[in-house]
């Protein structure tokens, strides 16, 4: 199994706020967001290990400005880092509003997702080349989240 | 405003897997849980302020088990703490499966959703009165993940 | 066949109403409240006789008042009667809404549901232990709107 | 207001059973042959009295034989009755399968909408033009179900 | 493989618009409309042929007047032609809006659909009977226009 | 009004089939497709315009390779030409498929997008900046397409 590059997962989605996707206020509605942060993140995933990636963890979500109906959204996903058989990817939410000049920052998010065999099994993920230093330390970011996960893990067994 | 009890705002949520909720390896595609995790939340929310809440938030929301087509799944939400504008929740998802004798934890997510008033500005909410040992770990719990998100920002803008 | 209590297999579902749920004057949609009211209805039988349930028949649904955009909908699903492949259960739905201090009822209905075994044939489902003068009443109800439809069909096909 | 005959309200409504609208079975959904009744019942009562009507009232949705995915799906809906300010509409539901002769009918319910003038309130409705001995009876049965329900209301208060 | 008439397969289908079906400024979002006469041309196409059909080609898909919430949407689909595996489909949106004397006519298209028969394959499609001078004009139009495309496809390759 | 760079909309949309777009077959449903183009057209036209634009035409919309339930599905969307008030745009639309090597073309589509002034009137648009000889013979292409359409329209009314 090669190792890949992250520009080899890197993800671009676009969507545009329909009133289907709104809530009451005329915003977005928190869970059509989640579902595209879902769906942006697991096909980055899917690009770096070649199949089909479940959801096994979100950590934290964090939504930062609202999305209006008629507003342009665009979904950025990155692989953070690449474990035995699971991977962290980065998802971003951007907006894009008629008379706005610059895009504003709606959401960021770290999704970890795991690579199943055809045996229903978690499978092993190729690794993950890390070229610069910013790639470094949010790999580093993505072991230290993870040795944070399995430590409570434990904890919580113990 | 009257304190509030966590009774007061608890919510069951049930539904059935259909096909239009499923991935390609016919489970629960991850978004589907996560819009139902956040209507589940909201409902909680809006029932604790009164009005509308908006997600502001998602905090280690973690996936245990598959939920297949079929599937009987049951949400749980409840307040954890009340802040000044915003509060705390936290929701657990779990399967019914025939044949099987017990219920599967399948997904659990703590969420922040914000009370947002006439104004569209952040507007203060009930504090939730906390009546077991059990409640106040929950509440301190709550505290904590808050001042380190607080700590965190500040690190992040200094 | 162990006959099971009506608490076993009583459900409670929650919902908000969004936009997707609305009709053009901003209150429910009457097919999304049908909807709703079937998969409720459909998890109380699926819950009583261990296996999905079909819909077979649905008898006097009625819209009480309206639900518009914002609010929360609780619906209610217990079981009535079970005859012998089949099961009457009641659906009763409410609005809980910002600023009233009371739940107010929206609709209500009886569904009855088969129980489809394994070869799609109509299999047999516990019975239903009957506890208290009240549940002894409805299921007086639910045979004798079952005798009714046999009789009604009777005089059809004479 | 003018009476209106029946053939000026009809309607006839088609669609296909794809994935998104099965159950585990893979036969259609409880909710989504509702939904499809529902939309069909309301157009012809919008036709008959020229503005939205609302759903009041389902009597007897009955499911005679199931509907599977890739099977063409046909509604109709026609008047059967035009009371004050609501009308009963009757819709009948069938599938077209490949490699069957003929249709098979799978559904048929009895609606009642209600005409809901700008200011909210129910509003009068045209009166129904009966040309057939036909037609005559299926007015004389909803007289009679109306009847029946006012009586059962009016019992149900006294 | 009996010749089949325009009358076996023509298809009429009636929708609402719903808030679900609208963009930003609450008319039909262009996609849904897109699905609907989709839906409404693979039915006819499905009727002539009598197995699943899917779409090949879109050809001059055009949007005449808006549709708004509210606005009852008639399609009406009708084979004009029948190729060797491939059927020629016309398909017209108009819609009904309470207070408008006369139907407007707000989209017409034109759709290809291949028979795909049980290996996957394309498959041969009945003749299509044409008897009115109108039917042979509208199959001599369908007959042009896959002249043309195929001509054009040539002129890729070459 | 400044002339805009094709670079400044070009559209970027990445998608995953899920059973709930599929057809019976277990392909892409026509209708979905035919809606993430639309979306993603009208989030092109959106970003030349600079505010929400309206589909007048689809042409010559070709269906080339089927997707499937699990399939990463790729569209890309670029301006081919401004014309007064209305935009031709260009949709691209390929398949990711694990243990492919190389990327499917299973769509292609043009589209004219009207842009709507906040009176609910046509409005200019900006004109394109034509940087090389592929976007001059794209831009001419589009030209020759509305001379075409204008004309036939204006045989159709003389």
């Amino acid at each position: 199994m090669t190792a890949r590059r992250i520009a080899d997962s890197s993800v671009e989605m676009t969507e545009i706020l329909l009133p289907q996707h709104a809530n009451a206020l005329g915003t977005a509605f928190g869970g059509t967001i989640m579902s595209w942060i879902d769906i942006c993140g697991a096909i980055c995933a899917q690009r770096h290990c070649g199949r089909i990636a479940v959801t096994a963890y979100v950590d934290d979500l964090e939504f930062l400005a609202p999305i209006r109906v008629g507003d342009i959204v665009q979904l950025h996903a990155r692989m953070n880092q690449a474990f035995g058989s699971s991977m962290e990817v980065e998802v971003e939410v951007k907006r894009e509003r008629a008379g706005e000049a610059h895009l504003a920052r709606c959401a960021v998010a770290r999704l970890t997702f795991v690579n199943v065999g055809p045996d229903g099994r978690p499978a092993p993920v190729p690794a993950l080349v890390l070229e610069t230093d910013e790639a470094r330390l949010r790999a580093k970011g993505a072991d230290e989240r993870r040795a944070q996960r399995l430590a409570h893990r434990k904890r919580a067994v113990d």
